[in-house]
């Protein structure tokens, strides 16, 4: 597979043999050679976007570049592939997340558009690959395959079908199966995702993987069904059988899930790590603005005893053979010109990046004249939550006269996002469980916002909020209303609040909102440069934090709703006990 | 890509889950993972010919497999992969070759049936594909390039456009575009060369290399122009420009020319060895029996201080995935069952060589009782000469009355394959330029084969022969008829014999033929296993031999009349400039 189809071949082998003049010549580099793990002086020939050729150092040109760019010395290598990201989770559109992550070094992104694909179906995953276009920054889709996640669990805005799934792989831009997370259906066999398995496996496309936890005969079993990489691994032992077993290994270091170093100690004892890739997953635009992007990731490698060459490889070289591209990951003739220059190997800021052969940014500026300086994008309100009345809607009504009611209260069991349930005896009052004398707990409430009018009430001990609410539309996977309060009130007027702004994430005391960040863009994204809604995220979030007794992140809310983990599961239609993945009752 | 579509993805997933039995477990094994570089200790379980599970020694299952194979502790790694050889090189048809070559470790080779295109075209390479279908070896072919190789300088058995080309590249069994060995044409856009990448590069298939010493601006333009391999380099300089040039490198070490040890100092100081893989190009029968195949180049590898592991990467992870292959050259779920077991990591022949979850050798015995036990060919004569009468035609006339005459000798320059030419006066008796007095010369004639009638008649100084004439109908890229004789009947007498037997190999002395040895298939391939083979040819390289004064080796002949290669070239129409790429005469 190519990245890009270069379009005219002649005209590049003519600048080769030094018959017409590049546009570009980065002299005076060091170069640092992802195909063979060599550093030497070089320096760099660029024409139509494309690498013409790597010449030696004092090597001259029959007909000069039209432009020559001193590297000064600097290291040059391959702009940094994230093999797997959910750009949604930025909060920021395509076009936005360009402008944030190339002065980072990151070149390219292969994206799955699960959460806006579950908000708005095949309309939304049109929408990324259009908007992406705007920015040079190469970010492919692999398409949704699992909406809704847990199919009969959860209420989505669409349910893909294999035929659906079919239909975007023929789309150019997308570039094989996102992540089968439905991990059980593929190892049972379900219908539903070997139909889907088929559809890329029929193009010869590339099928991603998701599975938590599996091992021995599930973890074969998932391996044949189809998909062929894995970025949930949590322990060594879990990267470790995978590999072992297989499965190309996306190691992760997301804004929701971080135990890079404890992977890392999976690959101890091994002789090479040509299988192992790079991933940020979900990743927050704060995060972005102050920690970096895959350069973070590097550099924690590097720190942790990783060989700086083998850090940079996972991430270019490696990730573009996961994907099957011939044509980025290094830098050698009839390679994209997507490289950067750095002062060390050790994961910092690149001192100038250049994407297409264009330098894209330099010493932390995005400086290309790209369209995605002009954000034109018109978004429709996505919020079509019906059947909510008032705050009694966010009750848990008691019908029989009873004092006290037995009711299921959800907390996290210290593995990751797993969470298991208690039985606890709540008083009823004007028949109406009461959490007045629990400061400990919460209600949570998960709505949905495309027009079933399901919803499901129940108890969490998992957030510290003392009063009021904090409530998001960013809720994942199918990413309807979810309120976590103290008082119905003030979940009702988040409610009303996110309605009118076309979703967002939202903060309220004594029933009044008190601070919202409107995501217009299905619910999930702003339509911001990443600084501005950094702020605006670290508002909503000091808002939110003021409500509670104890350290509180959106995210923890964001993924209270997420089907496809283990244990005990909220959605809008009930409480899902993910491994036996059927509905339990939460009162009684 | 992958190498064979499992069909019943499902029977694998039960039978990983345990809920149906395998049909065999290879336990008791030290495991060899390829994916990660370790060694521990492990079983197997195999079924339909792909692996379901590799589990830790110890582990049971709730389904024994219908067979059990004591490792006996040896090391189980996964089958062979030549990523670039002739079989006709090897004068045995397909099912032979795999009789010959599974018992030393190969279970997979990547083919070029050039030589019997170029007689035969696409009829050839459909019987190459149909052979190859009697034995469990996977030979996988790569649609000929270059028929006839050097387009205008010699006439072939037949002509590729594009077109033939994409023809060949839809049948099954077909992975690629084979060696692009007209590489001046690629380098200068010739359109032949630019239509035949694009046919390849349209299916998104593999473009095989062929670029003898190309460097600097022109092996930039023949990357760009498509092929991304190469097997050719002859200097540890060659090797390390293509490699950090993007070329994958195919470590060569074939009968007729073999520099591995020079080529993997070209290695020394590279980081990793993604890039890198084997292969044996054109093997001799004799060198099969005696050597090995690939093997023997990894038994050197590690003899000349390579990591035995890496050297086993190469071909098997390295290779599979040079060609895109996602279940090839490792063992783990859902790969194919192609492996080995070995009682030592040092390039020995495997104790015993799975092929299809099958046992296929055994202590160096085909086991196997597949379709290549019985030979059904029947061959059809290709030798198609018209216009030669008699002795008269192999003779070089000077027409105009004179005693001597200025002849073009041709000559090795010591540079691998390449020729130089040498203007000496020689006596001219009866009309006909006579090397009586001349006995370190000898003559050469390369006669059509296909029914053109064309031929050229030279000198030579660089065969040793004192009498008589060696003839084959072996004679790269074309296979014209080429003969090398000191007395003109004797050359006839060997024409006469190779007409008769559909081509071969001849020796004649005093106009009568000494020793053949019948090629029937295409003048190419005999239908002998390889031991018998051998012999045979032992007995017409003797026969041979006993005509010169110096070691002759029957491939020196076979490669003389190759247009391919730099400096003098000789076909049937004439003497080339290989370096222009044009005719200049020889006599004056």
């Amino acid at each position: 597979m190519r990245a890009c189809e270069i379009r005219d071949r002649r005209r590049l082998m003519d600048a080769a043999l030094g018959r017409i003049a590049c546009d570009l010549t980065v002299e005076n580099v060091r170069f640092a050679n992802m195909l063979t793990g060599e550093i030497y002086p070089a320096q760099v020939d660029v024409l139509d976007g494309a690498v013409v050729r790597v010449r030696e150092a004092g090597e001259s040109l029959p007909v000069p570049s039209h432009s020559v760019y001193d590297g000064g010395g600097r290291y040059l290598l391959p702009g940094l592939i994230d093999a797997h990201m959910h750009v949604e989770s930025t909060m920021m559109i395509p076009q936005q997340l360009a402008r944030a992550i190339v002065p980072w070094g990151t070149t390219t992104v292969c994206t799955d558009p699960h959460e806006i694909a579950n908000v708005m179906g095949k309309r939304g995953v049109r929408f990324m690959l259009e908007n992406a276009g705007l920015a040079a920054l190469r970010q492919y889709i692999l398409a949704p395959s699992c909406v809704p996640a847990a199919p009969g669990l959860e209420s989505a805005g669409a349910s893909f079908c294999a035929g659906d799934v079919g239909e975007l792989l023929g789309q150019p831009g997308v570039i094989g199966v996102a992540e089968m997370m439905d991990y059980m259906g593929v190892v049972n066999g379900a219908d539903r995702m070997a139909a889907i398995a088929e559809e890329g496996r029929g193009r010869g496309m590339f099928l991603q993987g998701h599975a938590p936890q599996l091992t021995g005969a599930a973890l074969a079993a998932y391996r044949i069904g189809g998909p062929s990489s894995d970025h949930e691994s949590r322990s060594a032992e879990e990267i470790r059988e995978k590999l072992r077993n297989g499965m190309r290994i996306n190691l992760r270091a997301s804004s929701i899930v971080d135990a890079l170093e404890e992977l890392t100690r999976g690959l101890e004892g091994m002789g090479w790590l040509d299988q192992v890739s790079l991933c940020t997953d979900d990743v927050h635009a704060a995060d972005l603005l102050a920690k970096g992007h895959l350069n973070a990731i590097v550099a924690r490698l590097i720190h942790g005893g990783m060989n700086p060459m083998v850090a940079y490889k996972l991430c270019t070289y490696n990730a573009a053979r996961e994907y099957g591209f011939d044509d980025l990951g290094a830098v050698a003739p009839g390679y994209l010109a997507d490289f950067q220059l750095l002062d060390a190997l050790d994961g910092r800021m690149p001192y100038a990046v250049f994407l297409r052969g264009k330098l894209a940014a330099c010493q932390g500026r995005y400086v290309l004249q790209d369209q995605s300086s002009t954000c034109r994008v018109q978004p429709e309100n996505t919020m079509r939550v019906c059947g909510i009345k008032g705050e009694e809607d966010f009750c848990i009504a008691v019908g029989d006269g009873r004092q006290t009611a037995r009711v299921l209260v959800l907390g996290r069991t210290g593995r990751g996002l797993e969470r298991s349930g208690e039985w606890v005896a709540l008083p009823v009052r004007n028949g109406l469980v009461s959490l007045q004398d629990r400061p400990d707990l919460q209600f949570i409430a998960v709505v949905n916002r495309y027009g079933s009018g399901a919803k499901t009430v129940a108890v969490t001990k998992d957030f510290g909020l003392r009063e009021g609410a904090v409530a998001t539309t960013i809720s994942h996977d199918s990413h309807n209303f979810t309120v976590v309060y103290r008082d119905a009130k003030s979940a009702f007027a988040c409610l009303e609040k996110l309605r009118e702004t076309g979703g967002g994430i939202c903060a309220a005391r004594e029933g009044r909102c008190i601070e919202a960040l409107p995501l217009p863009l299905a619910g999930l994204m702003s339509l911001d440069a990443c600084d501005v809604l950094a702020k605006k995220i670290d508002a909503v979030q000091s808002a939110m934090q003021s409500l509670c007794s104890k350290p509180f992140s959106l995210l923890d809310i964001s993924v209270y709703a997420l089907p496809a983990v283990p244990g005990l599961v909220i959605t809008d239609k009930g409480i899902v006990d993910g491994d036996r993945q059927a509905f339990i009752a939460s009162v009684s």
